[in-house]
């Protein structure tokens, strides 16, 4: 049955503070009501290039009002470098829907490639990219869902958004290239 | 002559990022259209009880669209300890209207014995304290103003609120207590 969300829902949206100069990288997450109001705002350091950005994700959810979450909005599963995200362990973990928006569609032969030349473990990290699943095209922009279903998704992201995305993304973005660079990038 | 102002100017708001724990300490800057539309985002880093705040204040404004900023809003003068911003010279530089929100009026006997106790350059703090001129009860807040008038400011303050404080300077609070601690503290 198709759900009836109301307009003042609370979201998180996770992007990565990450620049190529960078030395440290941190996952950043803001929760925003509706389309609007900023309500909180978390921040975990994850590694360049480690695994530990879902450990790290579910450390954030954790230490949020978790309970009144109603999707998780990620920046893509692919954080800091190729740490990932395995969003089958945080939807377990949570059962809360999550969505993760693409705004390239991403090219996955190159990005096997370049995991087998750097990564002994690219096997473990194909399969958790793999397991993300299916990806739809929602006007613009691109998703991949767990726990929700995608006419479900289109109305959340609707809802949430002000511009192409989730405002809760848009502003994690914004955060986390400011963090990354001292001054934040517009474009998401 | 009184101003009129629109709805939807843009201010900044802002704050640091700095706890008793922090090894580092920043500035945050937050670029905010209204009471609502978050635009950009800027972060320099300030040496914990140094004096280098409003040499760091002043690059973040030159960083940014300064020619639309309708004013700069400070949580305090004093960031990362005692590092103060002097608002006099950040006027000069740009001549944008500089308003200070105060939420717990100041113990000025406290501040100057700490000075006194820590700082061979207190009697420099403690100019650039007395700078900031005289303060002001508006509704809940306090404020000192440069550049501007009370009635304007308090015009600019109703404008660019939600909550008791300007939203720029609600967000530039979330955004450095989550780098300094992880995670946000609602309060400012």
């Amino acid at each position: 049955m198709e759900k009836v969300y109301k307009k003042n829902i609370r979201t998180i949206g996770i992007d990565d503070a990450y620049s190529e100069n960078s030395k440290d990288a941190y996952l950043v997450g803001t929760i925003v009501r509706g389309n609007s109001l900023i309500e909180q705002i978390l921040i975990r350091k994850i590694e360049i290039d480690g695994l530990d950005a879902t450990e790290k994700l579910i450390e954030i959810i954790n230490d949020s009002p978790k309970e009144q979450l109603k999707a998780i909005f990620l920046s893509g599963i692919t954080f800091a470098g190729f740490n990932l995200v395995d969003i089958e362990e945080v939807y377990n973990e949570f059962k809360i829907p999550i969505i993760v928006i693409i705004t390239k569609y991403p090219n996955f032969k190159k990005i096997e490639e370049a995991l087998k030349k750097n990564f002994d473990d690219y096997e473990k990290r194909m399969e958790i990219i793999k397991k993300a699943g299916s990806i739809y095209k929602i006007e613009k922009i691109y998703c991949q869902i767990k726990g929700i279903e995608i006419e479900d998704a289109k109305k959340l992201i609707e809802i949430t958004r002000r511009n192409k995305v989730p405002e809760s993304l848009r502003i994690s973005h914004l955060i986390a290239s400011a963090i990354a660079t001292g001054k934040s990038k517009k474009k998401i």
